[in-house]
């Protein structure tokens, strides 16, 4: 079914000829004729459709974006122009930090099309991986590496303001979508909507503290205002532990389609946020032959060393081109090493808080909100996954009222620590 | 002279035919003849070509944008868009604030040419009736009354984020004048620049402590960066005393042409700064027949009303809008007048303290950066005008460092009473 602006949703047979008048793809399949070549359509979740095309020459995935959400389907339009600020964003993070964001092939506007590589296996989803109790042991290596690289480079402390608003006015255009995070983020948790589900009746009680919290709502509006308001640098938008493949030794970013110039701390939060929810979620995964003690630790490890890393190579960025373009701190003003080391403080302190805000904001929206996180839902008893997201949503709570007191990151992790059934 | 995009500078003799060719124009004349008009080039500072146009049965003025700004020649090249979104903020805040704002006939893109009401005698830049000592019991009122409407009414209080990220998106192709911003405000007055000049040889000390200040290039980044990322709402961008036409009962904010979504305190601050700056003119325009005492107090009375008025009328709006679409503060989450209360404190007491510091680095930039102002300039006596800059420059350093430290707009009337020659 073609609309007027040449869009046509694709399905398993269009596809065949879809990738045959598209020169970027057949090339990567070794020719036009697709002999031998598989076509499996998997879903990407909540959002869009995604084939997997396999070929004996070569292979990559084919991403197209619909014009409403799949999970909730055609009754909540949402633009599919959302494909062209993935593409872009791919392309551009890509460029900052090419080990850890997949290569894009093909992007179509009119059809919302994307080619990209194929992550091919051992590649799980990462959140698939905590479940299952793998160990990542370059996990906070690599995702430090992709954040100190992409938010550093798309900030003001390396661009020029003018290229700075350049960009930030072309990814205004991906409203919707940004839109889409205010109402369920930092809005429906907090109040009575339909689209609220909890682990009832456990929960009952849980959900109904969250709207009734002053002090909880006002913290949760500052955050929404500097989502709303803020232009950082370019953010993912959407970076919990679903949007990562992961292997024992690579780290890939995917489905930036919520990318926008916003707060640097929304990236941040979100990856450190689902990694605390992975640790609360252990005890529910625990067995007789594995109490996910030991796993526990070593999500906690990962989530101190990815701060600390993310930290110390942010501000090695900042030391290398400190001299550059970047107009947020001209070296011609801030030229003393001390005013510098002072900035950087600051900095790095304000952007502590801001991540932990927004990453409890992000654990409280998959405990109480529309979209729940496998690492809970995949608890089959309820009364046990009821316990855990209690763990989770108390710990976000707090850490969303309680974050300017917070020094260190070994701070937060015994707080983490002190929360118990 | 054409250039290829169908823009040519007008002069005295071309701007008839102008007039002539535009409908708009000729019918705020009352026909095409052009009979018995008169045609005046008066410029308007800094930046571009503005005529005025007299006939018997009508007048409007023709401002034009050249490619370069008029103060430094062609040497300094700025995009005569910055007549596009001139046009677009009159428009916008001319809607929001008819009373204050001059009503726009005629715009045409190519030649960067707005054509609006001609604002008759005795209409005055407020900044020479300051100098004048002319009372305008009136000012505070219709100023806050500016204010608090553009502002509550562009910004997420009030807007959809849908329509917010629209707005902000097209403005951020004001990018160039931005940058003028950037440059001339928040970096040259703290950093050896060749366009800076201070009253030398009375000033050069004081010029470079504040290029050695850390704690005030500190809290002057703070601010830049809030200027570069933060869209607030669609503010002037521009509103010092010179940006604004009054007489005793009509007050009149033109030059939007530094418009965008920016922080809002930039707005309140601009004001009251130059308000600041206006008042520690006054012992350099004292002379045996008025000594200015009771004119200080005045301006001193406007500073504080204006600010006490704009809270008040702020909120006003607020009250009066909460269960609009504004999208900050949904009543469905901040649903109890005390939790509403406790969100507008803490939002006034911020914008109180970002238009401090704003205007704080608005009063600095004017007694050691590229462009001064005339309450000053106008003092011929050179030892006489450096002591007036310096209360004034000290004035600026303190509030700059301090503004957290401010509850109300009278403790900061007592600071700016205490600094004495």
């Amino acid at each position: 079914m073609e609309s007027g602006d040449g869009f046509r949703a694709l399905d398993e047979k269009s596809v065949v000829e879809y990738i045959k008048s598209a020169p970027a793809l057949t090339a990567r399949l070794g020719g036009g004729q697709l002999e031998g070549v598989e076509i499996r359509e998997v879903g990407d979740g909540n959002l869009n459709f995604v084939y997997i095309v396999l070929g004996p020459a070569g292979s990559f995935v084919l991403k197209q974006a619909l014009p409403y959400i799949r999970l909730v389907g055609e009754s909540w339009p949402m633009t599919k122009e959302r494909a062209y600020f993935e593409a872009l964003a791919l392309k551009e993070h890509g460029r900052l930090c090419p080990d850890h964001v997949p290569e894009v092939y093909h992007f179509d506007r009119s059809m919302s099309v994307i080619g990209m590589r194929y992550l091919e296996p051992p590649h799980i989803i990462l959140r698939k991986g905590l479940i299952a109790g793998i160990e990542y042991p370059l996990l906070a290596e690599h995702m430090s590496e992709y954040m100190a690289k992409t938010l550093f480079f798309t900030s003001l402390l390396y661009h020029s303001t003018a290229e700075h608003r350049r960009a930030v006015g072309e990814f205004c255009g991906n409203l919707e979508i940004c839109r889409l995070t205010e109402q369920v983020v930092f809005s429906d948790p907090y109040r009575v909507s339909h689209f609220n589900r909890w682990t009832s009746p456990y929960l009952d009680r849980d959900a109904e503290a969250v709207r009734q919290d002053d002090a909880l709502k006002i913290e949760v509006a500052e955050l929404k205002s500097m989502f709303c308001e803020r232009a950082q640098a370019l953010i993912h938008g959407d970076l919990h532990t679903g949007s990562i493949m992961v292997t024992s030794d690579s780290t890939q970013v995917i489905d930036p389609e919520f990318a926008f110039y916003g707060p640097m701390g929304y990236d941040i939060g979100a990856f450190l946020g689902n990694l605390i929810l992975a640790y609360f979620s252990q005890d529910g995964h625990a067995n007789e032959g594995n109490d996910r003690k030991a796993y526990k630790q070593r999500i906690l490890r990962t989530i101190a060393e990815t701060w600390d890393l993310f930290q110390k190579k942010f501000i090695s960025r900042w030391d290398e081109h400190k001299d550059g373009k970047g107009e947020a701190y001209p070296i011609s003003i801030y030229n003393k090493p001390e005013l510098q080391i002072s900035l950087q403080q600051k900095y790095m302190k304000d952007l502590f808080h801001d991540a932990l805000g927004f990453g409890a904001a992000k654990m409280i929206r998959r405990i109480v909100g529309i979209a729940h996180v496998e690492d809970f839902e995949s608890i089959a008893d309820a009364s046990k996954r009821a316990s855990c997201e209690r763990n989770a949503l108390n710990c976000g709570r707090r850490l969303l009222k309680e974050r300017r007191q917070f020094e260190t990151i070994g701070q937060v992790i015994s707080v983490i620590q002190e929360i118990q059934p």
